[in-house]
């Protein structure tokens, strides 16, 4: 329904982290990265959330850099034996790693400032692939790195928004894509879906979604409704289909 | 750090949807079913979100179904244009698809307890792969399926839980997963990083993470602290584990 256009910018993400995908916790960091994107006009095509092991974040990462215009990994570049992103990355674009004297004096002046010791196992996050382009990290001090148009982000959530942030000026940025929201109460798919056919058909510049929702009253009874969502980079397109979905919604509830 | 063991039982799960891609919604659902496979000793080994287009769907199926015990997609098996789940899934193991007597039953049943009319749109929801084993869905009638190792379900959580439901007796079970948590308040990992290296190489059957967290105290200053976690199917080395992460935690405290 939404396959981009050969001149759009895309953007693929890599969540890397055991925690994600045991459950323990849960990823924001997707939803904060497409979001952070969108006005840029960069929409998220492809997420892929990987274990810390080399051999996943090797794979996800280079499938990604190969289909996408860029690749977002968040996770796995602290201080900790499990941190091994940033040899990763090195090894995904055959690049050597070890510290850098940059990203060392960028730690060095970070702890300075907060009386904590330069330990080697904080050395460990000034090790960055050669010819990597360093990210600013406003929030702990320790960098992350850019290796062609892959971004190396920490899993922090206010620490990948600072990040994103220092990125940001870097992009190529793309047509941004609109989107309306009609919401409908009480409706079901079902009634719509022939005339949302139709809608479709017609407008193949818009990328048009249907959601149902649903809500527990708590009383055994359950609340429907549904979310029309129509997305596009061509505001005049966008326009027209939302009042069509308006005329629709309007027929629906009449009925 | 957790690659997983040859007769570990794993799952993949594909997350369909351009509503997650795009940052409208955040998913819940790959923690959702995470914490439901856990207790049968399903751990899940790699998720991808992909959009609403048939050749991301069938790639990412075709991928995780060769290498992971099961795959749980969620998403895109609605009676709209946009659901395009069934026909990939078919496309993806060769199979023919069509309206089935089964599913169709299913349907017909449910709308005339309440008295929906089972229009050509719904009728969509019939359409299963051929060879395919129906799921339950107990919130909104129409049918999830499996085809091989592929259980497709909807995308709303409500009705993914449904279905995971009537899913679970049909999973070969693994060995349980067991975890600890050990939580640092104002602990750093860089202090922590040298010995739990080493607790890790003594422990190889045990899968150590090490978890940063910042909080705003809203007034300039950040509260941190770190989670240890654990992970290991061996309780007892996991026990030993826990003894050796408190003993380093009190002995960081005192620091």
């Amino acid at each position: 329904m939404s396959e981009p256009s050969a001149d759009a910018v895309t953007a693929g993400i890599v969540v890397i982290g055991d925690e994600i995908l045991s459950g323990r916790t849960r990823d924001i960091n997707v939803q904060q990265i497409a979001e952070f994107l969108a006005p840029l006009g960069i929409n998220v095509s492809e997420v892929r959330i990987v274990s810390d092991v080399q051999a996943a974040i090797v794979e996800a990462v280079r499938a990604l850099s190969e289909r996408c215009t860029y690749v977002f990994t968040t996770g796995g570049i602290g201080p900790t034996h499990d941190d091994i992103t940033a040899d990763a990355i090195a090894a995904a674009f055959n690049r050597s790693i070890d510290v850098r004297a940059d990203a060392r004096a960028i730690l060095e002046r970070w702890y300075e400032k907060s009386g904590t010791e330069l330990t080697d196992a904080r050395l460990r996050m000034a090790r960055i692939p050669e010819g990597a382009v360093l990210i600013d990290n406003p929030v702990t001090g320790a960098p992350g790195f850019q290796v062609e148009n892959v971004f190396v982000m920490a899993g922090v959530p206010k620490i990948t928004r600072g990040m994103l942030e220092d990125v940001a000026p870097r992009l190529t940025r793309g047509r941004v894509t609109h989107s309306v929201t009609v919401r409908l109460e009480n409706a079901r798919e079902g009634d719509l879906a022939a005339d949302l056919r139709q809608l479709q058909e017609a407008h193949p510049e818009v990328s048009i979604g249907s959601y149902p929702w649903f809500e527990d009253l708590g009383n055994g009874e359950l609340k429907r409704g549904v979310a029309l969502v129509a997305r596009s980079v061509d505001e005049v397109a966008l326009s027209t289909v939302r009042v069509e979905l308006e005329n629709l919604t309007e027929a629906v509830s009449r009925q």
